[in-house]
């Protein structure tokens, strides 16, 4: 009898189980249970959508329905996951046609994140937007065509984003920054870098601050309350972060972890047998230091979903460790982290030694180079690396990414800063920014050992 | 008493080694023979001079005569060594005062490398060049100002960055290619899309022939016999290799390798006690196989310089592995390559495994993304990447870091293939160009071992 896997969620994690499942298992019987309307998409493209970068929303499929159909894979939209029942391996779910049953063999509960907005007066007023899905997404593109002005609450990734999109549709944008910029990716120096640049972008900024009320007149948006004053505005953006949606999974006695997500093994398993998960519910382990972390980046969604997804048709594999990797774009300026940041460190009670450096992107020598500023983290110890932050016009996606596999593989300071990077007068400068790092703070290393010695 | 340390050569290695000694040493007494009248310049910006998008010879200096004395090292131009004395520990040179002696403690031999131009008829008319210092760089350039056609004979990194040069000027280019275009960098299917790339930005080729002969008339250039077919011409580029400059070690007893490099141990010494080289004249091991190489590349030359510089003071230090990564840029295409090439590999009895796929450097519902071609290659035994190859126009140099790193630290294609590599729609596709490549090379590794089974 073929294999019954049912994934709850279409998303980066449940649609990679799905097609991982697939290609280990030629028979088994996959159904896809989505309670929105759509294929799976990219939700990251979402603000370039209302930006207008990207034409349209049916641009950002990543697999359609046909392909779904092509690989044999039963995808269900509108169907509400009301319950599990470990004991009888099967799920109830509703969608058009009443409620129904669904036998599963294993199961995911992949059902992601949902937008945390603090609840305040005025909230539900016309113009109050989360965005998530497409809907949310259309609903913010035809609410900034009548708009001038916007407010967003909360400089995530999200949060930024959607600020540029407001800038570049022409409107006049508020960010309103609790702490800092990008506090969970970036340290403290690249946040205020950050905040400059934003402000040279004509976003206005309100910083220590948050969203406390929305005021509105006739149903619709007038103004935000920002510690005690008002910003008038016609929309208001809440981007305040995410929480992983556990509901279902919680009934069904999945165990979940001190961060609110799902608890899992290194095969992406659930603490209930035969139900795995993954993605922005999965609470796994950051790979530095083994704390449990929701990473909430499609790339690791997407590796842990391909693992899990040969988990369930018998095919043993561990999810790689991840190290938060992450990259964005905002006003032509690309900013990337991975591992650790001092904060996330510090938290967990290591006090990183680490350098910034300013360099270039191409030699002194060749015109056209950008100024590039690179950060690293290294064990005060053992002298590894640990965290890594760039910032620069280009180059930055591919300069994190050696990053991570100098982080992942271990390296040190030391060893970084003799690696056998590439020059050439119009492509790189004969010492990497990331060495030229890397030799600064071995420096620093070094000058620490003469001083205790 | 201080220290004496002795260099002859101020290109990329004795440069590095000089001031890695200083930086090691504050008391040393440092000297280096030059016999050419330039501070140190970077040699492979000299195309580009050439080429008019560096404005003068003098922009590309990298270590001006100023920083030298403010550095307290001595460098004397126009002193050309004649012979060395091991047992004596001095050093006899010529300058413009008559030959003088120089005691050391250690020496070091960076003699560089020199065009290897083939014997022929008419290699000495008017017309005829090569290209390794300024003085080459300043006559090239004066050509070309009276010059409406040119023949580049070789298609390595220097040949093509001068066909470059010479289209740009607006001369009608002929390369004439004997094997492919960089043989030694890239393999046979890279080098053919490289070949029309440079036809396609209007080079003539010419390839399986060579230039046998170049005609004159009054002493200068009037064509180059290629194939026994006459190319009219203003100019001819004489672009076939490099040679190790060996001849004053050689006479001292250093031990000449199976490259015509001195050979080297792990701190860059020579077999001759308290003798050290680096750079185009050092026969150090590939990082990988171990065979005896020389890498004639600037990163390379400028780390063992680091090392050397650190050991001829007393502080002990190895040279990292090489893998020849290695970057340039044509008509706007950037080509990368770092490990082992097909061809290199077979030369030394492995033959990889390999894929080439093609993607693209952003994600496809993003606008501007350009395609990108990658090809890894990877033991068949332990699956570990021995080599990478990367083609597009832009992204590459960082790529190619990235997968010196993978290489280095001996990653199998499955490791890479889930890597934690960042992701954003206007920065970088979900899955990285590198990790596409090593998912479908793993996909063959397990084809292969089904196959088997």
């Amino acid at each position: 009898m073929p294999r019954r896997i049912v994934i709850v969620g279409n998303g980066s994690a449940g649609a990679s189980i799905a097609f991982s499942a697939r290609k280990n298992d030629r028979t088994a019987e996959i159904t896809v249970l989505e309670r929105f309307p759509y294929p799976t998409y990219s939700k990251c493209a979402l603000p370039f959508v209302i930006e207008g970068t990207i034409d349209s929303f049916q641009t950002i499929t990543v697999f359609s329905h046909e392909f779904y159909r092509s690989q044999k894979i039963n995808l269900i939209n509108g169907a509400t996951v009301t319950r599990v029942v470990p004991d009888e391996k099967k799920v109830i779910y509703k969608d058009a046609g009443g409620e129904k049953a669904l036998a599963y063999d294993a199961l995911a509960l992949t059902l992601g994140g949902w937008p945390r907005v603090p609840k305040m007066p005025g909230c539900d007023l016309d113009g109050v937007f989360t965005l998530r899905t497409i809907g949310d997404g259309e609903r913010i593109l035809a609410a900034v065509r009548n708009a001038k002005r916007a407010v967003v609450n909360g400089a995530s990734f999200i949060g930024l984003e959607v600020a540029e999109a407001f800038v570049r549709r022409g409107l006049e944008t508020t960010i309103v920054v609790r702490s800092r910029m990008l506090r969970t990716m970036i340290d403290a120096d690249f946040s205020r870098e950050l905040q400059e640049h934003m402000i040279r972008h004509n976003c206005k900024v309100v910083q220590g601050k948050t969203v406390d009320a929305v005021v509105g007149a006739g149903g619709k948006v007038k103004a935000a309350v920002v510690g005690g004053e008002e910003i008038p505005t016609d929309l208001v953006a809440m981007c305040t972060g995410v929480a992983p949606v556990i509901d279902i999974a919680k009934e069904a006695g999945v165990e979940i972890g001190s961060t609110g997500g799902m608890v899992v093994d290194r095969t992406m398993r659930t603490r209930v047998p035969d139900i795995y998960t993954g993605g922005d519910c999965a609470e796994d382990r950051f790979g530095l230091m083994g704390f449990p972390f929701i990473s909430l980046l499609g790339t690791v969604a997407t590796r842990q979903g391909v693992v899990a997804g040969m988990n369930m048709v018998g095919v043993h594999a561990y999810a790689p460790r991840f190290y938060n990797s992450a990259i964005m774009k905002l006003f032509g300026l690309q900013i990337g982290s991975v591992g650790l940041t001092t904060d996330l460190a510090q938290e967990h009670g290591l006090k990183p030694e680490s350098i910034k450096v300013m360099h270039s992107t191409l030699p002194h020598y060749y015109p056209g180079g950008k100024p590039i500023a690179v950060k690293l983290l290294a064990h005060p110890e053992t002298r590894k690396l640990v965290g890594a932050q760039v910032m620069a016009e280009e180059t930055v996606p591919e300069t994190i990414n050696t990053l991570a596999l100098a982080i992942e593989r271990g390296m040190t300071a030391a060893e970084l800063s003799m690696a056998d990077f590439c020059y050439a007068p119009p492509c790189a400068d004969i010492w990497a920014p990331a060495a030229v790092a890397a030799q600064g703070l071995d420096r620093k290393f070094a000058a620490k050992a003469r001083r205790k010695a």
